[in-house]
């Protein structure tokens, strides 16, 4: 076990050491566009001024939850003892103020790679490409590194499971408001400004004189680096917490199945180090196989790490390394058909920018089609491997099929540091494309960074669809973390332990009901919310334009005003998100106190169920609608301003809260749902009316 | 026992014979335009080309059913007893039959009433209105006659539940081509008249010159008339037969229990009889009003009838009455909720409307937003009554409590004939409006018929929700009955017997994964085959128009070929509806032998779940769409020929296919995947790799 510690704690000094090594390096690289320099600071303030105000409001939230924390978990404090619960108030705060800071750094370095990666492009795509991924990949390593080592500080100082679920608590906590808050920020901006830009008055995409243009840049940042980071650190952190509560009670307390989570934690962060070193593209190359063979390669070296070290525990548990093994697979296969249907080189997305051309309600009926569709094999994948990590685990004894499916879902967010590091590429070669636009760097300097904007989606839909299987497979075993949690409550007040969550019992199938009703509820707000915002900040662009003069003939000189507009986007993304938010924990409240325990197991199985077949088909049809876009404006089916143009920008519109708010945010909603339910489980024990 | 059987066939011989009246009272009514009748009989030949079409299809899909039916079902015919096999065959034809002679009683009276209703609207609107409901009633009778006599000719001739849920089958395949089939059927043709008439040639919805103009009038018939009235049966016959299986096993045979279920049905039938005759409306009167009113009055008769003769039962079972009484409630709570998202004059409605002044994008966004909204009250509402009824009954010993839930699904379905009475109203009025439109019968004339209709949009979501609902109730105890049939199945064998379907089980768990994918595989596939079908028939509609001279200018004397375009939609209906079909049935075979038993109790909740929670979404998001669409045209947000105008059409004609093919289509693939599980239950337990 110490061992295993020393060696985890190496590979988290190992991965931040790299990443400031990464961070000097981009720095270095040359930025002396003025204008870059210019907009690149206004973006970076814009994205500052948000998460201040995010940080803010999540600042009072957390400060709330810690008190009903304090005073109720894991039971009402008069009944418990008060260290324990300081203890659980304090890594709740750690989980949000870690998760915080890794956003802090991804941001800042994005915003830092970006202009350079823009000035890169007009040296070579090599370059560019180096910047960019390097970029993102500081943020990557932040994240799991910060994650790593939060989970384990928590668990070998208070040595007690139940808390790492606080950290995790708190980790989730800022995912809600860092992926949906940033999700309605980004998409506002993104809406608004196509539409009074592009639709409005014909104006290019990424033109200065539009006022929500650096909000839109900014919500890039936001949404898809701070947001998404959140939302990986949450996902990883809940696969470790989930696995580790089980482990510690097979192990009965600190032993081999504890130590084998962390060296597979700390092997992945290894072989993630690797993948990003040695991630690199030709001068002429192909940046989409290059961030996917970097994603390969981590992934080879991860499953070959794991069978060398396996042997060296106790007992060769080569089964629980099949069943993690499994798990990583299965992620890879999901990536794998989750590009099939959203890659633009591949038949699906040609068929919905074909049917275009009979109008846009084809482009919407196809693409809810294949969206629907592309649910199956990701749905079937998740399904598989537990079943295969449960069957391959179940021989080694009681409670060990759970920690397999557990295991698994290690397995698959092992390489999460290359897979965030991919993910932050997008959103910095994003940045760049507009900057070398706004920079004035010339066309082949914008082809370059187009090229890598590309890339840059294509492999967006690739990790959207394993960051998704990665929360289906989490959240299974944070089901077996619940009933452990549900089991010490009830056996403390000397009631009947729960076997089980039977489908057939009337609380349990109410539980389900309900709980599958959740996710399209909070989808609908987070959509709505999009909507309702983006409406505000058309007022504001409008006026703008009818209000400042010359700002429409792009007189030289003037400037639009916008900090208005990111200050509407913050606002109104923060006011949007709290109801939604509310919701989904209300609701989770009030079943468990109507139904009791066994409610809330179905509660939490139906949430799952529909928010991970409502996240793929949400996810998978804004993409494909994406790219069925970027299809179109290539030139096929008519191309750029032909009708079937139009229809399929009407199916990107829609797809934009689909991928990039609602989508990714359900991942987030029943980690949270999840969590809040085993925080809650010894209230819900006590005091229910049909429990 | 014996009195409530002779209380049944008493109330099975009034409903036939008031229906053979009202037959005769619609064919009484004047018919005299010449151009009326002829299109009318046009109509009523092409219902009745796709239904010979469909039944030949349907024919053999049952033969080949009924062999396999004849080998395995129960358990291999080589184990089994050989007559049973025989009345299971026979049941199940008898099934489809019953089914089979209902949709073509509904057609013929339909078609026969739609001009007559259109020639009433001449005279005013209460003769209209009675002809139109009238005609509607037919059918209604006709299915609750023919579902209750065909169950209690089973269940009394062979006194085996299980061979019901063979008859309970053969409703289901025929309900799957019926509905879904209709369904493709329906939308092929409206989405093609659309698009080549209103929108590429710009001449009126149902202009006679348009070649698909009569296959959408036979759309609406076998869609909505046919197709409703197969679903209908369909879901009530499952409900009845889900309730004697228990009642059977609770009883040991006949008992007063099973006399109970028969006792509600037929009171429900004595109910909808009493509101059908009451139905009326002034000369100035409301018809929604009217229809509306016959469904309180039913639900007050069939509650009042209950609780005077549940006293007369052996033991005074308030409690079972309790269980009826919420279902019932529950039902009629869960269409007014419905009618809130979908009715034209509430705001959500008009939200819609005025978000399609920002363009299609903002129409579909916001429509699928309160479409996923909608969805929650429905589900709260069914995970009530189930919990209320499950939770009244179960203090009656062991058994009862699921019976409760039946008996909720029961007392939901009571008021069936009336439902189907108010559903099929709809297209008889459509069809009205648009025979007094080719009529030429005058502005007044078509006034009358647009608000006969436009009533009938109203009512049509109400029965929508409503019929989800009771589907949803019927669903959770075949999974009750599934649960016994499986038991059955393995006491035979001597293998253990299962207690329940734990979501912690790693078979159940893959089971719900699949099963909750397969309704949304199931409607991509329904949307995609609408979609390809109408660009066949686009293609005819062009050929017509430029190959036949003088069409397009209205040339005197030259017609179309209507019956090309009803050939296109009928085989092409057919041919994308059984892969569809295929798909679901295979699933679940694959489940069963892959996961064993369990597994598939995992896949009919992932089915019921994902299935009510897109069922509703569809049927509700589509609603809304077609009245925004109608709000405008009513001269709000701009009216008819501004930008929100198409924008709403946009939503309109992606709403089509949601809630007239795919949503309610999903009912029937729920209850198909239950019946074949049940039915297989016995090859499941004996082969399965996990199970």
């Amino acid at each position: 076990m110490l061992l295993v510690v020393i060696v985890s704690f190496f590979a988290v000094v190992i991965a931040f050491a790299f990443a400031v090594y990464l961070y000097l390096w981009v720095k270095r690289q040359p930025s002396e566009n003025k204008r870059i320099i210019e907009v690149s600071s206004l973006i970076q303030a814009g994205a500052n001024t948000f998460m201040r105000r995010e940080y803010g409001i999540l600042a009072r939230f957390a400060g709330a939850a810690a008190i009903l924390i304090f005073l109720f978990l894991p039971e009402p404090v008069w009944n418990g003892n008060l260290i324990g619960h300081i203890a659980m108030v304090i890594a709740y705060l750690a989980g949000t103020v870690l998760s915080a800071i890794a956003g802090k750094i991804g941001i800042l370095v994005a915003t830092s790679a970006n202009g350079r990666t823009a000035e890169g492009a007009k040296k070579d795509l090599k370059t560019a490409f180096l910047i960019g991924f390097r970029g993102g990949s500081v943020m990557g390593l932040a994240v799991v590194g910060f994650s790593l080592f939060g989970v384990m500080a928590v668990l070998l100082l208070t040595a007690d499971a139940t808390i790492l679920l606080g950290f995790s608590f708190g980790a989730s906590s800022l995912a809600l408001f860092a992926k949906a808050g940033g999700g309605i920020f980004t998409k506002t901006a993104d809406v608004a400004a196509d539409l009074t830009g592009k639709v409005e008055l014909g104006i290019p995409e990424d033109d200065p004189r539009n006022p929500a243009v650096i909000a839109d840049n900014v919500g890039d940042n936001v949404g898809d680096v701070a947001g998404m980071g959140a939302d990986l650190f949450d996902s990883n952190v809940a696969a470790m917490a989930s696995a580790l509560v089980m482990s510690q009670a097979l192990d009965g307390g600190f032993g081999p199945n504890t130590a084998l989570v962390f060296c597979y934690a700390a092997l992945g962060l290894i072989a993630s180090i690797i993948g990003i070193a040695c991630a690199r593209v030709g001068k002429k190359g192909d940046p989409t196989g290059a961030l996917n063979a970097s994603t390969y390669t981590t992934t080879a070296i991860f499953l070959v790490l794991t069978a060398i070290s396996t042997p060296l525990f106790p007992g060769f548990q080569w089964r629980i390394w099949g069943a993690s093994a499994v798990g990583l697979i299965v992620g890879v296969i999901i990536g794998i058909t989750t590009d099939y249907f959203t890659d633009d080189s591949k038949p699906i997305v040609q068929k919905v920018a074909h049917a275009s051309r009979s109008g846009s309600a084809f482009t919407i009926l196809s693409g809810v089609s294949y969206g629907f569709l592309s649910a199956l094999p990701a749905m079937v994948g998740i399904a598989v491997s537990a079943l295969i990590a449960y069957m391959l685990c179940a021989p080694l004894g009681e409670g060990y099929a759970l920690f397999g499916i557990a295991m698994a879902a290690v397995g698959m967010l092992s390489i999460v540091g290359m897979i965030i590091s991919n993910d932050a590429y997008g959103p910095i070669v994003d940045n760049a494309r507009g900057l070398a636009e706004m920079g004035g760097l010339g066309d082949e300097t914008i082809r370059i960074a187009d090229e890598l904007d590309s890339a840059g989606n294509t492999v967006k839909a690739v990790t959207k669809g394993f960051s998704i299987g990665a929360a289906g497979l989490t959240v299974i075993s944070l089901l077996g973390a619940y009933m452990s949690e549900v089991n010490e409550a009830l056996s403390g007040m000397g009631k009947e332990l729960l076997t089980g969550f039977d489908i057939l019992d009337p609380t349990v199938f109410f539980g389900i009901l309900v709980g599958a009703a959740i996710p399209a509820v909070f989808s609908a707000m987070l959509i709505l919310g999009v909507d309702k915002n983006a409406q505000r900040m058309v007022e504001e662009i409008r006026r703008q334009f009818r209000e400042i003069r010359g700002l429409k003939e792009g007189k030289k000189g003037v400037k639009p005003d916008y900090d208005t507009c990111i200050g509407i986007a913050t606002s109104g993304a923060l006011k949007e998100l709290i109801p939604a938010g509310l919701v989904t924990i209300i609701a989770t409240v009030l079943v468990g106190f109507i139904g009791g325990p066994s409610a809330i197991g179905g509660f939490l199985l139906g949430n799952i169920v529909s928010g991970l077949l409502l996240a793929l088909f949400m996810s998978n049809a804004g993409g494909l609608w994406d790219n069925a876009k970027k299809y179109v404006e290539a030139g096929n089916e008519g191309g750029k301003g032909s009708d079937a143009h139009k229809a399929a920008v009407t199916g990107d519109t829609v797809g934009d809260p689909f991928k990039d708010t609602a989508g990714p945010s359900i991942n987030t909603q029943i980690t949270v749902v999840s969590l809040v339910a085993s925080l809650l489980s010894g209230l819900f024990a006590a005091f229910s009316l049909f429990g």
